[in-house]
């Protein structure tokens, strides 16, 4: 991963907005197939057949297709574009994705409901997808404040059970100090009690801080 | 979550086989469509026909289907059955799933491909994603040493970019105290380098103890 990694889309406004809710639609209705055939009890022959048409649908998006993960584009806006994200990604329906909202004192925050898919325990959510939506959020919450990085270390204390269903997350900056952000946050059950804390530490990586020098940037404004 | 999450399946041994094959195929369908769905580039007409081709498939599964997350079932050979899991889970796609062998001196591993469905930064593994496995794998760590228990804190520290691709993971049993056992763990990257490390406390719920004590057993043999 280098300063080249964020490259700018060649796609006008207009092409970005029909080709963003053209493959967003499919990430979603792939999503919702994903939940469906986990909570599933047809019988074994309407499976198999079921099978049979995801594949015969899977060969046919593989025609023509790329074959290197998404990567983070810059729109046309100058915002990026992270649709592989794993937390975020529009396109990828291993997120829930989480829509995150951020301010520039350093915070990000978000609601979002976690399925069937996300389970640990019994009913509760997995306690690596709470490190997992955590991590992005204090990431996220380290770039709001124009203080990015990448995670160095992430620390988790789990208080209570995190049922499956509505849920909430928030993570603000705490310290920075020079090229290391320090971040706390946590993830909220539907009554709003705390039930998993996070501490992240996120640090620049040297790339990034050699491109500043080389701009005279303090920061750069897309790393995230 | 309490005692009564453990329930037997109600299956014989050869129609659990049978299901777990046929339920087995269809999750791993829909997650090579999952990929599929990231990485193509068909046209926008093509992409509109495919989604709604999986919201019909979609629909077809839910005629018939429970509402409620799969949970751990105990299966007829007696292990346990946690085919909702979001990292081991045979009938969740979000999961890569690990396959993770153990042995009974408190060890687990498990060698497995992420692909750019668990992407973070350009090109490599999420930082939460890394966190996600090491937890699930430290927790396993834990109950394969017969002392199980679930996340009360978890430390991941990032040493360096994990690629995305062909990855392994281990964790060992550190100490046990009681009721907290503390375990550490690593990534590896393709040239077994340690990536991302991880260090867990796993705590035994108290009505697992009551539960023990009431049955008069050391440790119970089916948490995890």
């Amino acid at each position: 991963m280098d300063a080249d990694s964020y490259r700018p889309t060649a796609m006008s406004p207009a092409d970005t907005a029909e080709h963003d809710a053209v493959f967003g639609a499919l990430a979603r209705s792939v999503r919702e197939l994903l939940e469906a055939q986990l909570l599933t009890q047809v019988d074994h022959d309407v499976a198999r057949e079921v099978t049979g048409q995801v594949e015969a649908l899977t060969a046919r998006l593989r025609k023509q297709a790329g074959h290197e993960p998404l990567g983070i584009e810059v729109g046309p806006d100058g915002r990026t574009r992270a649709h592989g994200n794993a937390v975020i990604g529009l396109r990828n329906p291993v997120a829930p994705p989480l829509h995150v909202e951020r301010s520039p004192d350093g915070k990000a925050w978000s609601s979002f409901r976690l399925g069937p898919q996300y389970e640990g325990p019994p009913g509760l959510v997995h306690g690596g997808v709470s490190a997992l939506l955590l991590d992005q959020l204090c990431g996220e919450a380290a770039a709001a404040g124009g203080a990015p990085g990448m995670t160095g270390r992430l620390t988790l204390t789990y208080r209570r059970p995190t049922p499956l269903g509505e849920l909430s997350a928030e993570a603000w900056i705490a310290e920075v100090n020079g090229y290391k952000t320090t971040v706390r946050g946590h993830l909220k059950d539907a009554e709003g009690r705390p039930t998993v804390e996070a501490e992240g530490l996120f640090i620049l990586p040297r790339w990034a801080r050699e491109l500043m020098e080389k701009q005279g940037e303090e920061r750069p404004d897309r790393f995230e």
